[in-house]
């Protein structure tokens, strides 16, 4: 058993690695912070979880979490990743970072798009990107690992194969994405008030503004092995967990919709966790609620030679705290489906 | 590993059937049957159990079903358990059923609210009312479980501890119970269209026409001692999932909200699936959204001296599939908590 | 025309009144206050107004509405309304309150309720009861209209008929409601975050703690000419709008559905907005959505000597803004129907 | 008042167009057509519009209609109006037609995309495209006008103003376009089972095969002046109501959000029911429920030169019956805004 202690626990993210960890058997929970709700149980917070855990939120502290737990899962916001991480390593503890903060190689963009400076950003070539199906070679024993966020996981996913291949021609993808509530947040705000998103689309952050655009760009460029550019647009969708990422790819003049289909299966098919559907056939969010699959379908619009892919992810499971899991497997030399034999609710 | 059958499960109870099976340590699963989706794989109709099973739908054959497997766990509609059950038993297969058919244990009662004949009345003796809180004695060794409808489960739960104690006096009570869509099951009709179903709530059946009314007075019945008769009106809400069952009973001047808490306690803390609220605290059908546990509270109206219990469950696990996972658990011998141990997803 | 003003108008009800008023023919909007919108144009707060007029949020000041406006509708938390009302009488304004705090005759009642001290007690005799069906004789030329909550609207609606016959016996009847989020404000708060409410019921003020307690018992008493209790339970539903009292009245032995429809069609068809079903019918509030109609259905459980009606309403419309307008006519002596001539949308 | 006849009005945008048609001022409703719903009064099918019409469904009977009506408005599935339009004309009758039936002024694309014979080619030159903010010259007195459907009215306000400038370059857009379930219909289909949409989004005939994509390309070459092709991708959205349709346009390099705003609330701030927003805001569905109103935000990617813009209708208003009305308005020389003067709830 490894210990584990998970950092921004009362968060959705966070309450749903609490979760996975209580239920992976090859992992025990030490401990859950949360500044906010410090004093809490667990289960006052997510009655949900009740009769899983007794454990009780406590305020974050370094040597607090290092001295029960090898391994610390953090779910905080942007910057407090930078307050706890160089602390955990140099106490010996591997960090699994669901923030934004060591996700992006290169510390001037991080600084320009989150308008902070990087206080460690001699940890950044250090850090490995968590998205194993982009890249899992440098994930066993990795100290560091930064997962990405759900937009990036869900583009990425989608748009990875047609860019690795060379089929993607061109530089710039279309990127529409769409998101359930809870990706917004546990904190109250206007916008996720029940009676302003119920019955409405909307997008948000139009226009290239979105903080996970340079994050979804490095991953595609790594993908293709050269620049590529996106236009990504967030919308907010009336449901609590899911997202659906749809990109549009310029292909050649006579590439198909069933060799699309078998560049994908061909691209995914060990991949334990992505599934290709067949022509024709679409994913929906519901397909995955709960589970730390992505779901993937593909399309070619022959008249206009674009390669349209959609993936769908549960945004709070293969968008956040599962693929946390999965990167935490690889890095401790478990199988990365460890932990997510259970199927979940089927509606 | 005791083999089972799923019978019905392209329907939503049994598919959540599948997904427990799949998921229980000590069960394997070997045929899913359906009449309707005969010939598709369980994932073409739930996507969401891609992965987790390559099982086809067959056509429901009782020597197909008694050739492989111990025990069939039937989620089909009303008169067809009646005909499958006979032949199964005489076949040697433990049967544990989600319909009607065995529930009640007068088949006069059986034939005045369903409209049709009893064709097996001598097995009713036998069949062992399912709902282990309420009696689990006969349950070790059983052949036959009639597992109690998602709304005879949260009513039964919800006011047994008073009826028991003989807090509750007077033989009449007001149940006001609220269900998810998915208890109407996957049929399509005009009242589950979504547009139908969106930003509305109504009641159904109303006036004491509801087929789980004899269900319902039947365990109250038993749990009181004395006979009990319920004015029962189920309403529909426009969710999924969840099940929330409000009742309104009687008690004598005096009795206090903390002495009905200390009660509700007393009876069920040993209950692993039961979890009573405090003073001041009521259930969401979100608080057991994916999980066997049923949530209560509990509150006395001092003023006109009425004990009023709300029982949150989900409509498809402890009113269904878990409920029926649970019976036969007990049946077999091992604990009633296996296969339940991993939490679903917090939101 | 007559000049209104609303106060409180970015809350749900009061944006509900800024639309009424907006499409009412013989009214004219001369103000729109909120302390805490003060300076945006009603539109930048609700976009759905947007084209439907330029006015601006003010602050709430008596001398200014006075000057510009005949009618105050007062849309303000209780105790807000203490604040304003004696001023606008003073005033020559006419008031139409959707607080609470001119509803209960009994001012002792009041702050035993609202836990504080009623600041112009002197006026509740004066104070109209805002239900014009209970009782319309008071309202042409009031100068002080007190409107019931929606619960305690849809509730005597429900029960009127039967306790004003006397075909109600007993002194005590169970209400069970149901309500949309819009009824708990625009405010933020964690029971309102779409992912708390989204998918899940559940009850709230359980055991006769709900304020609207008095005031529901308050009409029925008027209606049945007796001292009337009610056990009194709210729920909160995922919708936006919408409200559905389930109420239990014992009758006498033989009582049956044909004699209770006869019974509310008899009560209510000159009523232009009540709306009563046929036996074997029941309405969503589906049904009255954007409507000030109210909608029975109503069934006798013959087993068990229980009327069982059903009301539905729009909880911001004839539950709130639609109500205060219909009395507005009532007070001005126009048709009670004036600006409610045009149906909402239809789904 | 001019007399209408609504045909397919059990539908929901012909149900919609009864609610609007009873609205208007200067219009009066002669009869409702629906072959599935012969016999219901319209109460019965939208209990909604109780008390706002008697009228009774008859079957579909061209002369019958002739007989009542000035105006015929077909609210039905494409081919039915091939049936209809006519006999309509011959008799007499300005036809309003919300089908595909007279929309494409190719019969050849029409028999292309729909996969029937086209029986009355000679009227293709004659029927108006019902797009008022496209070009409103040829509907006063049109005999036959073809209204576009829900996506292409919001596509192409979305993308009209950067076509007609010319500040679009190239021929190619890609349109992701989010549609309630309402748009898919009253008929039950798995696809709109409340448990199959809810908490899920998808999309749907994806790769550029959605009957709308010649229509959407055949307006936007209308308005560039150019062929203009889509690669069109429609979603389904867990709600009842509403379309977004986000458009993604290259632009020339310095082009800002600034110049775009600028450009389309030069293109349409004459035009009643458009409303462009200001740059940082966008439109949510929510904005335009159950109006006629279509709001649109615009904003340039300039590090890709992509400009995006969004456009949010009610589908069963201004992208179906509103614009049916808007249409008539002009054919009969009333203002376009009549009937839409008053404003529909909140929220």
């Amino acid at each position: 058993m490894t210990e584990v202690a998970v950092v921004g626990a009362a968060g959705y993210a966070g309450a749903e690695a609490v979760r996975l960890v209580l239920g992976h058997p090859r992992l025990s929970l030490t401990a859950v912070t949360s500044a906010a709700d410090e004093g809490k149980t667990v289960s006052a917070v997510y009655p949900s979880l009740a009769g899983m855990t007794d454990l009780v939120y406590s305020a974050p502290n370094v040597d607090e979490i290092a001295a029960e737990a090898k391994v610390a899962l953090l779910a905080v916001p942007h910057t407090a990743a930078l307050e706890l991480v160089p602390g955990l390593l140099e106490r010996g503890v591997t960090v699994i970072d669901l923030s934004a903060d060591y996700r992006l190689a290169d510390a001037a963009v991080y600084e320009a798009w989150y308008d902070t400076a990087h206080s460690s950003p001699e940890l950044l070539a250090e850090a490995v990107f968590g998205l194993p199906e982009l890249d899992r070679s440098r994930l066993p024993g990795a100290r560091l690992v930064a997962c990405p966020g759900c937009y990036p996981t869900a583009t990425t996913l989608a748009a990875l194969p047609a860019l690795e291949s060379g089929v993607a021609i061109g530089r710039r993808l279309v990127v529409d994405a769409k998101s359930g509530v809870s990706g917004a947040g546990r904190g109250l705000s206007a916008s996720t008030h029940f009676v302003s998103v119920n019955e409405s689309i909307a997008p948000y952050k139009v226009g290239g503004t979105h903080r996970h655009t340079p994050e979804i760009e490095q991953a595609l460029s790594t993908a293709a092995g050269r620049s590529i550019s996106v236009i990504f647009t967030p919308h907010l969708v009336p449901m609590s967990r899911g997202l659906l990422s749809t990109v549009y790819v310029d292909v050649e003049e006579g590439f198909t919709t069933a060799e699309a289909v078998e560049l994908y299966r061909g691209r995914y098919h060990k991949e334990p966790f992505v599934h290709v559907y067949g022509a024709g056939e679409m994913p929906s969010t519901g397909d995955v609620r709960g589970s730390n699959r992505a779901a993937i379908g593909v399309a070619v619009d022959e008249r206009t030679h674009t390669l349209v892919a959609a993936c769908a992810i549960d945004n709070l499971v293969k968008g956040a705290a599962g693929q946390a899991i999965q990167c935490l497997n690889a890095v401790l030399g478990y199988s990365e489906t460890e932990g997510f034999e259970r199927p979940g609710p089927v509606v």
